[in-house]
């Protein structure tokens, strides 16, 4: 019998996820039925269902990944390079998972399961915007939450117009949040300063 | 028979709107039976759909009220204004009206009214930034529309955060906005002009 590695097993979990990302983007979460599910990953309920113990529970694991996702690329390679992902994500599937996610919002177990995402990343998220201040690229007359409470909702707001079928201009919105999170520039950056005319009300 | 003036009927036809809102906030889309809209009204079920056709049309022209909402106040009293009154809204309300209209994107009929509403108030809430730029309030060197698109996103993004149950502090985000898309400060009002020391291309 072949032995079967972590690896291998890590590979078969993520393929069943990304099939499973397209099937309810393509079919909705109600649409994804089981029979599309083993269509759009190309393997038996049994293998699906191995790794997963039901529908609603690949719909949790992939909204968590996908709640964690902006973070982490926030983290490893910049600001800028979360909202060009967003603009870049498969409009089908933010839909049908802004849907989903808000209707499971009575589901107190998805709720909690969400939540304990969130919090593991949330001291690193707060260490990345402490460190930015600290280092003057990011203004810091404003809290580090503020600014990310700010940037966050600009990013969801996004979210819901990208699921919209509505694309926005990524580099446009990102010179908008630039003026707003990042650092004054510095005084000697002031061009051709001139002599004060008149006293301003 | 006495006279049923069409003050009347706006009245009453309001008074219904605002009675399903609160049955809608409470109990969810689905749960909101015509039972509870009789109740929340005080009205009779008669009364209600002579007024309007069924429950999804009650529901359609709340949607359509809260998406003009915020541009009437916008246009009436300013964008601080429509940031305090989505502060203020309620969340159970705005979760209600998140979850049943990305559901109902796929219902034709529903966004082709979304729409025609939407696209009502866009000529003169492209007036109201552009009179802004004209009179120096709000940049000029982004279009009107990328200054709309960032604000309505942090709106709706905003939104989202409130019908989660986590409100914001509305005067923090202002401030961020503000810096995002108000004017840049006039040369004017730099203190302390020194010397120039090189030459700018």
């Amino acid at each position: 019998m072949p032995k079967v590695t972590q690896e291998h097993l890590d590979a078969r979990r993520q393929e069943i996820l990304d099939g499973a990302r397209r099937a309810f983007a393509e079919h909705g979460y109600e649409g994804a039925t089981v029979a599309k599910l083993e269509e759009a990953t190309g393997l038996s309920r049994g293998a699906i269902f191995h790794y997963f113990e039901n529908k609603n529970d690949l719909f949790v694991e992939l909204a968590m990944e996908m709640n964690t996702r902006f973070g982490d690329i926030l983290l490893e390679r910049g600001l800028d390079e979360a909202f060009r992902a967003l603009a870049a994500e498969n409009p089908e599937w933010l839909a049908v998972l802004i849907e989903t996610e808000s209707r499971m919002r009575h589901d107190e177990d998805f709720v909690r399961r969400l939540e304990s995402k969130a919090a593991d990343a949330s001291p690193r998220i707060q260490e990345w915007f402490e460190q930015q201040q600290a280092e003057g690229k990011l203004r810091d007359d404003v809290s580090w939450l503020e600014l990310g409470r700010f940037t966050t909702s600009l990013l969801n707001g996004l979210a819901l117009r990208v699921a919209g079928g509505d694309p926005f201009d990524v580099e446009a919105m990102l010179q908008l949040l630039d003026s707003a999170i990042a650092a004054p520039p510095k005084p000697q950056k002031v061009r051709r300063p001139r002599p004060v005319a008149k006293s301003k009300k």
